[in-house]
């Protein structure tokens, strides 16, 4: 049997392959077999190389990915990662969240905000050694915690010192190896070209997780820098960045089976959690998570049911928590399905008997004992921090901590602060400060505040952290009416519930808070004490959990090395490729969901109501066929061609009948939040796609991957360019990409 | 090319194939090519002759259709089918509908109920030349309409001369021929063995015209006879029935493209129709439908809220005015998909041309012109005939109408008496006067019958029926408060509302009904003339289509014979042959379903509350892998296996986890209503399931039988016999069954 597999501990010895995996590049060096199992033409050295075609093309927007598409710097990603730069340029007379936007020329291209980057991964370095090679085993919790702290932020700030460059130090397999990655960071940012909503978000928050799927989800920006190359906040004067690759873009797109590679920024995953953590998510944590959630959502709905100007302030965080909401249904949904707690059990029970069978293993043993109890301890004050945590969701009450944490933190030497308040930190608080307004309503907060103080209430007096209870004069007696009018004074005399009033506060000393009457200024002040000591708590088992669980990892690891498998570790906001094949999958019994949608589909899904509201002129560019170059006469197959035409030769396979311009397809790569913009190429590196979502079976694939039903959802490139020649006229764009056949 | 092809007018040149078609079992003799190609073994000389196998193992029960599975009598059938009779026997203590029921030996057998009865088709006679071969073509309207009724009454009066026989004179091909067909009625009809409605009406209403579905559609009963074996009225002494035949039961089942043939009684179809009549449906009848049917139940559920009693009552009626909705809007919504309009608009210009082509043909455009002619004038009255008719929509009223016509046709001798009103129907009439008490709340009834009023009266005065008007002194001023008064007096003052208030009309003279002070008596004595002179306009257009649409059908019968196809006639409720092939089908953009569904999908579906809950005993056989012999190892193959394993060579091919027992299946065999409990017989013609119900994308094949998306849906003979094997115990109607491997 030839060993073509992977993976981790995820991977049964049954499973003969699986596209699973976020691997770091260098990694991929390994894993030349896979991508000639799957079909990939490039060399796995190649795509392994930071500097090479095609990794080199790929960019990070901080919570997206995008990809460079020109030698002019123009760069590819989804929709709703152009979101924010949309919406910055539109106003009232002009909405181009609804009427999209095409600059026919670089003068026309628009600021995208001045928030906007793009980061650019210039280099990986192995900083192990230098976070945690010199600290002892004895170095335990607390003090280890931030011994680490210190250690990441010296080399962040050495790094730091040519301005043109972000750095961070990101931990790998949960504290077991340390990576910085150093990334030039585009200041200037440009909108180009952006469809319609009605195209970039077709069936909006109805289709969200969903499959079949009509989403045109991209967008195009451009990266801008100075005369002399160098990144630069925007100016009139700054010119399109010319990056060192762009990535050919393919005119024919893939067919089902073809292989593919995704690169991008996966965000998080949690695949090599021990049975007891998915076990207590799915038993605890989610169903808690999902109450909160939707406590939050009705709150909001009502307050907000007479007050339409507060309901706009209030919709992305609504949408943000019902998105939220959903993925945590589709959670407890997926583990319904698939008992992996059961398979992980399975897994777990080989890993230790293989722990067990050898002396030179005793180490790893105690490590998973040693972590066992440290999750069984977190688990205890879980429940009860969370509802902590959200007792305090008042955004004046937030905006007051974080205000007086800074004052604090500000007393220290630079270097010595908590990360996120040191100088390089305080633009970001300042930004945050004022872009609460525009998301703020004081009768919204005061009535979301007072329903999670409710909920807080609920538990017991040991649940309860009672130094808030006297903070606040707070009793579990109190009905509505008692808290609403413990909270009104809060409102009805604070000064924080304006931008020159937040801002005010930044700079003032320690002194200035304590002696303020302002009702948030003083309760940030008298809970400062305790959440310290819980933050300090919490840290101390962060440094005890970072100790065990790479310890833990390396079990993994070693176990996984005999057999020749290499482990990849779980995703943490840095570059990773996957790869994998164009599939469709068994969505449930009687239902198989086939790898393409299309303009057909599409117009026979529209009901000319949003988000279902195709624009006219693609419906009449299809129904009057100009279809470009764009028109795929094999899309779809369906199981007929090969079984009832075998049977009865069919003069007409009813396959054809599934011909028309592709808009979406499903792969089998492994991707997870942050992966959304991620080009998606053919074999030869060339872009046929964008992923954008993931089916609502696969969301369970944050635990666990399921090669049989895990499929990302992308963009097909086809979809883009038809758009872009016979709908919306971005003949400038399609002229200066490299599209290829 | 090998003309394989049919079929009729639906057919288009380009599709090769096609498995439409509700064949008279006489025209399968010409269908062998169709037989091979679909893969049937038994010649189709065999299947076309009712007294060989398997057609004379074939049966109706009046509304559905069964089959002979043992030498003694033994019927299975649909569960929805054998509802009655398991409602009959039913008590508040042992409920054998939430129980299911299961008979040990012939003396537990339960009577079905006096009004059930199976039917065995032993003669089918053309009797066209009886029924029209002597009328002159100047016969015509009305005139026509009657002779053709007294030439049916009369040939259908010489054939049930033996009692032990039922007779009807069908029309078909819309009057083109007419069929005698003589049936064995078997009136002492017992419940054998009934499933629990958790197994046999699994998925509800939810599931109904659904897909993936997860139901257990099947029941058992048995025909008994007199001791010489002669159909008599059910007695303790009676023996059960010695079929000449009963079909062999498949142990094995079918897989993915075999060919089954499926026999039974479909009721009606409209394949022939006019483009202008599929318009018209679109526009205006079934919207005007959906309208009605959505008042009934809205006025039903409000007037029953807080009277449980009365909502069991309107139950059933409320039922299957939702199903009767959901097929209208079914038809609707597969329109939108499909433009059958167009398609048949196509044809029928075909149809044109060729009439065109030659001089001789001059007749059928003459046919086609009238006929156009005719419907157009049909059409201009339709809507409001619907409104008036559902303006006497009292049960009351109703009864005292179908009163005083028995009386007024009583003074005639039987055999010129309306047909359903002559001696033969006398049982009926009482037994459904009787019938209505178990359905009829006199609160709802006027609810019902004032909201139907209060519709009616939103017509223009042109549009209503002023007899009607000034008989219950109606105004279009009236509010609900007005006709609320109006229609009270009704209600108080009458005797009808009992079942021997309604009795005791029966027999009486229409001098007595003159005479009488009970309102409904009076309103219906009153509109007795204007209704009847509108029966006589109806009758009047009945005759004239019953020239005009034969001679249309031979137009089409002659174009396709010219081309080689034979053409079977719309559905008429008498025994029909189709067959097809087990196949799933595209639903939409990106979705196949596949053909079967499974034992596990049926768990994964289940919450324990109704309509998904699943028997815990058959929960726990499953999950105890107590699987009997009906374990499908290839189940639902899935396009993986020809795509990705091809290309990377599967070790295990994903194919292999569809693995379980087969619940239901799917056939593009041609189905309407009445084929519910139809057998489904693989190429031996060996039991392989039974058909009772369709795909919502079906619902449009009653116009156009789209070859592409239509199926039909059967419960596996496996699941059956599962049930039967490992949670049921009926190991006693197993050993009598004749199950092959």
């Amino acid at each position: 049997m030839k060993k073509l597999s992977l993976l981790t501990l995820a991977v049964l010895a049954t499973s003969a392959f699986a596209d699973e995996g976020q691997w770091q590049p260098h990694q991929l060096a390994d894993l030349q077999a896979e991508f000639t199992r799957v079909g990939i033409e490039l060399p796995a050295k190649q795509v392994a190389q930071l500097d090479q075609y095609p990794l080199n093309a790929v960019v990070g927007l901080g919570y997206c990915s995008a990809s460079f598409v020109s030698p002019q710097g123009l760069v590819v990603t989804n929709h709703h990662c152009a979101y924010g730069a949309i919406q910055n340029n539109s106003t009232a007379q002009k909405n181009l969240i609804t009427e999209g936007f095409l600059a026919k020329n670089f003068e026309q291209e628009l600021p995208a905000g001045p928030q906007e980057r793009l980061y650019i991964t210039e280099q990986v370095t192995d900083v192990t050694d230098n976070v945690i090679g010199t600290l002892s085993a004895d170095l335990t919790g607390k003090a280890r915690y931030d011994a680490i702290e210190n250690n990441r932020k010296q080399l962040i700030g050495e790094c730091e010192s040519d301005a043109n460059y972000r750095c961070v130090v990101r931990s790998f397999h949960h504290g077991m190896e340390y990576f910085m990655i150093k990334q030039l960071m585009i200041k200037d940012v440009r909108l180009v070209y952006a469809p319609s909503e009605a195209i970039g978000n077709y069936g909006g928050d109805i289709d969200n997780y969903e499959y079949p799927r009509h989403t045109g989800d991209f967008s195009f920006v451009r990266a801008y820098v100075n005369k002399e190359g160098k990144p630069a906040e925007y100016s009139k004067d700054n010119v399109p960045y010319q990056p060192k690759s762009w990535l050919k873009v393919s005119g024919s797109g893939v067919k089902q089976g073809d292989g593919i590679i995704l690169a991008g920024y996966p965000g998080s995953t949690s695949r090599y959690r021990l049975t007891d953590e998915i076990v207590y998510a799915n038993d605890v944590a989610y169903p808690l998570e999902v109450e909160t959630y939707n406590l939050f959502i009705d709150t909001v709905e009502r307050a907000t049911e007479n007050n339409p100007e507060a309901a706009v302030k209030y919709a992305s965080r609504v949408k943000s928590t019902n998105n939220r909401l959903k993925k945590r249904l589709g959670l407890l949904d997926g583990f319904k399905v698939t008992d992996i707690a059961a398979i992980k059990a399975e897994q777990e029970a080989q890993l230790l008997a293989w722990m067990k069978a050898d002396i030179s293993r005793a180490e790893y043993l105690a490590s998973y004992d040693q972590l066992k109890s440290l999750l069984l301890k977190m688990q205890g004050t879980q429940s009860q921090d969370l509802l902590y945590s959200y007792a305090q969701n008042s955004d004046l009450l937030g905006a007051a901590s974080r205000l007086y944490r800074l004052a604090k933190e500000s007393e220290k030497p630079n270097a010595a602060r908590k990360i996120g308040y040191q100088e390089r930190d305080l633009k970001m608080i300042e930004s945050g400060l004022k872009r609460t307004q525009t998301k703020f309503d004081s009768d919204v907060d005061a009535k979301v505040w007072q329903a999670f103080l409710a909920l807080y209430l609920t538990q017991s007096e040991q649940s309860r952290i009672s130094a808030f209870d006297a903070a606040l004069g707070l009793n579990p007696s109190m009905d509505e009416a008692a808290l609403a009018a413990l909270i009104k004074p809060y409102y009805a005399d604070t000064a924080l519930n304006t931008i020159d009033g937040r801002l005010a506060w930044m700079g003032k000393s320690v002194a200035e808070f304590e002696q303020s009457n302002d009702p948030f200024i003083k309760l940030a002040v008298a809970l400062y004490q305790t959440n310290l000591k819980r933050e300090e708590e919490s840290d101390e088992l962060s440094g005890l959990l970072a100790q065990a669980r790479p310890q833990f990892m390396k079990s993994i690891i070693a176990y996984n090395r005999e057999q020749g498998r290499p482990v990849y570790p779980d995703a943490n906001g840095t570059l990773r490729v996957t790869y994998g094949s164009v599939d469709g999958y068994p969505a449930a019994d009687g239902v198989y969901k086939t790898p393409f949608t299309s303009v057909r589909g599409l117009i026979a899904k529209n009901t000319n109501t949003v988000p279902f509201n195709a624009p006219a002129n693609l419906v009449a560019a299809y129904n009057n066929k100009q279809y470009g170059d764009f028109y795929y006469q094999t899309l779809d197959a369906t199981p007929e061609q090969g079984w009832l035409c075998s049977l009865v030769g069919c003069e007409q396979p009813k396959v054809s009948e599934f011909n028309s311009i592709p808009v979406n397809f499903l792969s089998s790569a492994d991707t997870t939040g942050g992966n959304s913009g991620s080009p998606v190429m053919n074999g030869r590196g060339e872009l046929v796609g964008l992923n954008f979502d993931s089916t609502y079976e696969s969301i369970t694939k944050d635990w666990y991957f399921n090669a049989k039903i895990t499929r990302a959802i992308h963009v097909d490139i086809r979809y883009i360019l038809w758009l872009m020649s016979e709908v919306d006229n971005a003949e400038n764009l399609l002229a200066e990409m490299d599209v290829v056949k």
